[in-house]
């Protein structure tokens, strides 16, 4: 029997409250921070490492952090919802992204389909069109081979596809599984379309309009930018455009497109990098057994994070010290720092994936809570960042929690020695720094050299950047987000907070606005 | 007489955190609304015109600021730093970039030399060695021209002018003024350097070496890297290579370069960008005169930051908003949201600005104080971010105040035409909307669609993103954060925070490590 509890009615969350912090300058100088390195850290899918002996815990917080997963039921409702239970409340659906990647409990039957069957076949569907797209079987109108794919799609449908490709678009090269280089419009902004388009050959290029309902307004309106200028390179657009949307869509049944990919109520605009969403483009720009590759990572992941001893589920750890950082030390953001170029716009993806899912006010009832719910995350790539925003976080009044990534390998492997160490060995010994500066600081009488330390982060330390470990890290972060959902009450999986926006949008076009609207459409001329 | 006084001991500071709130939402509502669009703005240079109808404040508020303003000594303050004092106190240094756009106040000479002379006859030597470039008359070995320039640099040197490059890239292609494509390698990480020096034809390739003291870890490991791709080509790597960089440093006098400009202790790394710093790769790759139009937008922006009346005063009324959220409203992060897919970078830098100019804990005295300082900045273009993390900022349960940039026009003009209203105004409408969607909110019996509102925006607002506007909106935020390290009575001008980071990564690649550090440096196989 599972309760659906808001925090503060936990026990365990009182307890936790009131149990004694940890000051963690102190204890992670000497060899005791020896110690916790070595103590504090949990195996991940694919060769990956959750270390979290910098973060701000020890063995009491750590136990009272395990006895709120229990009572919270982290498991049985990671459980429920992987066997199909209704767990997004506000709209009503299933939750069904894990199984884009493998089977984790019961078969789940809706709409009257088997649904792991279902988006195993549209990923053998996606399969085929791109073997065939790279194999010069379907090609542009005069038969040549089409080299670029385009994304067209706007948050999920843009920002982890467009993460992922620009993770591993550098080892795909070095691989050469580089099969078409991949291009992404999103903005609404005629300049992002005009931009894209101005910068490929459109005759050679293939479109993967991304619309779930087919509505989208940016989405639609940048699909007539690139019709327009398809027509206007004398090209049959509907040989050019393939479109990912769900089954009762109007793009679904349309002549307009070489083929359609389905996604399905069950799985959210930025949980949807591993169906065909992410699929399509991925699997054409890289060939779909990468996308494969990348899949089975994230299963692996997932199968980790099904796990119950919580100290053995990095995701379940990560999401609890996460939400001792936010509900108990009271810090309201959190900085994600991939050591790793590749990985330059992750930190945006999991911008969306955790403010959009746990950005909320009421719980999972409608009602509003009383707790802090979800950060604001924000991030780049070390070492960029510490030339940049690092100032504050070492020295700002205000303390920011750090989640790290490191890779012991780079991807492409050119390297230089300087001063008698390798480029990647500089990055590597950066990250291992930081770590250190942030969490032990260090005395100074010149109290503007002072760092105070106590400033708590965490490692995830890979061998290299592979399809593998990046799909481990995507589905790391969506079930910790998912299970500080559960913690907060709330639900992670619908957007309320979008629509407003967009009901006034429209009125500004339909010209049916006053006062402060009315104004600020005048100043813009609209 | 100048006071520097910490914050929290100016009796206007004390009467303005015990002044009523304003109930944005209520205010926001109806007819005052409009009266608020219509009366809470301010012109800026080049047309741009800075709108805080929708931010938190009211006569009595904005009567409390400029009593804050003026306690505070903010245009003495400025004026001080024109003409010359050393404001830069940490390093005890003269703080002169607003001198690289124009001379606000008395002819400052250090170092011997009249600083406004000095900077103009670098922007001359940069011009010129940019038409020979553009010409012909300066070619690689092969007699060929430049086709291509790379900046190598970090932080400072990079993220500015990385953004103004992308900011202008398009404008600049319109108007058939883009001379060069440019390129920036700035992370220790080898796949950065190795990704872009795969994505270029080095033998027509251009690059510019930026560091002032010549000895940044970064930027001088990329530096090899280049050349060792220029040797493996067979090319002469000194036909290829300039330097940005102090007098003083290593690299001034080397017959590595083809030609040297410098600039001076007196510009910070985040301030840098109106230096040759973002002058070298701007003005070759759109040509001196487009540099020169955006200097000249940021002089202007710089001599109505100067003025005295805080009411006509984009910046100065800006940082008094700002410091009233974050000391007397309590909000720890700020968001800059531009509508306008050409200022995709602008936040990074906007980031590092404020948060290493203002993250400190400590005065310029080095005694540590007791209020929070700068906060957190983040940010995403519009529409993107709507479909991201917006949902936190409509419906999470923390304030956040947001900074709206938009524009009338886009750059390139390419436009389409869906349900009766071009891109450009669905993307100007939905920024209408969400100032509107933020202050007001909307009440709904369910909780989950219901919107709180009384979150509070500004917007600046422009015709079009060109050389001009440009340069007046990075000399309205560098003014910002500069009048909001007065109030704070920090250094803006240090970074000390940087400092230790660096010192343990020297210790790490030395091997002499021990602790935690000896444990994660063992875990990334250094």
């Amino acid at each position: 029997m599972i309760n659906w509890s808001n925090m503060d009615t936990l026990a365990s969350f009182r307890e936790l409250s009131k149990a004694d912090k940890v000051d963690l300058a102190a204890v992670m100088a000497g060899e005791s921070g020896a110690e916790r390195v070595k103590k504090y850290s949990v195996p991940m899918a694919k060769g990956l490492v959750y270390h979290y002996g910098a973060k701000q815990v020890d063995d009491k917080i750590l136990d009272g952090l395990v006895k709120l997963a229990e009572e919270a039921q982290l498991a049985d409702k990671f459980q429920a919802l992987y066997n199909g239970e209704v767990i997004n409340t506000g709209e009503k659906r299933l939750v069904l992204h894990h199984m884009t990647r493998g089977q984790l409990g019961d078969p789940v039957v809706a709409d009257g389909v088997d649904k792991r069957a279902f988006y195993t076949g549209v990923q053998q569907k996606v399969a085929e069109f791109a073997e065939k797209v790279h194999a010069g079987e379907i090609t542009n109108g005069a038969g040549e081979k089409f080299t670029t794919v385009v994304q067209i799609g706007i948050g999920g449908s843009d920002l982890g596809p467009r993460a992922i490709y620009i993770a591993l678009e550098n080892w795909a090269r070095k691989h050469n599984t580089l099969k078409m280089e991949a291009k992404f419009i999103s903005n609404v902004d005629p300049d992002d379309a005009a931009a894209v388009l101005n910068s490929i050959d459109v005759a050679h290029s293939l479109f993967i309009l991304v619309s779930k309902s087919g509505t989208t307004l940016e989405t639609l309106t940048n699909e007539s930018f690139v019709k327009d200028a398809l027509k206007n390179a004398g090209l049959d657009a509907s040989r050019h455009m393939v479109a990912v949307t769900s089954e009762t869509s109007p793009l679904a049944g349309s002549d307009d497109y070489l083929a359609a990919f389905f996604m399905d109520d069950y799985i959210g605009g930025r949980y949807s990098s591993s169906s065909a969403v992410g699929g399509a483009v991925l699997s054409l720009a890289f060939g779909p057994e990468v996308f494969a590759r990348f899949l089975e990572g994230a299963a692996e992941e997932d199968r980790l994070s099904a796990g119950r001893d919580v100290r053995k589920n990095p995701a379940m750890l990560d999401a609890l010290i996460g939400v001792y950082e936010r509900n108990v030390l009271d810090y309201p953001s959190t900085a994600v720092l991939p050591y790793s170029q590749a990985l330059s716009r992750f930190p945006a993806h999991l911008q969306q994936l955790d403010m959009e899912s746990n950005g909320k006010s009421v719980n999972r009832f409608g009602d509003p809570v009383d707790y802090q719910t979800g950060p604001v995350i924000f991030g780049e790539p070390g070492t960029n960042g510490q030339h940049s925003f690092y100032q504050l976080l070492h020295q700002g009044t205000a303390i920011v929690p750090l989640q790290f990534i490191g890779f012991k390998n780079s991807q492409i492997g050119t390297d230089v020695v300087i001063e008698g160490s390798t480029s990647q060995q500089k990055l590597c010994a950066n990250v291992a720094a930081q770590i250190v500066a942030f969490a032990c600081g260090k005395e100074d009488e010149n109290r503007n050299k002072h760092f105070e330390g106590g400033r708590p982060s965490s490692i995830i330390i890979g061998d290299q950047l592979t399809p593998e470990t990046v799909g481990a890290l995507l589905s790391h972060f969506e079930n910790k987000v998912m299970f500080q959902g559960f913690v907060w009450n709330v639900n992670s999986f619908d957007q309320e907070g979008v629509q407003l926006g967009k009901v006034l949008a429209k009125r500004v076009l339909a010209h049916e606005t006053d006062g402060a609207l009315k104004e600020f459409s005048d100043l813009l001329n609209i």
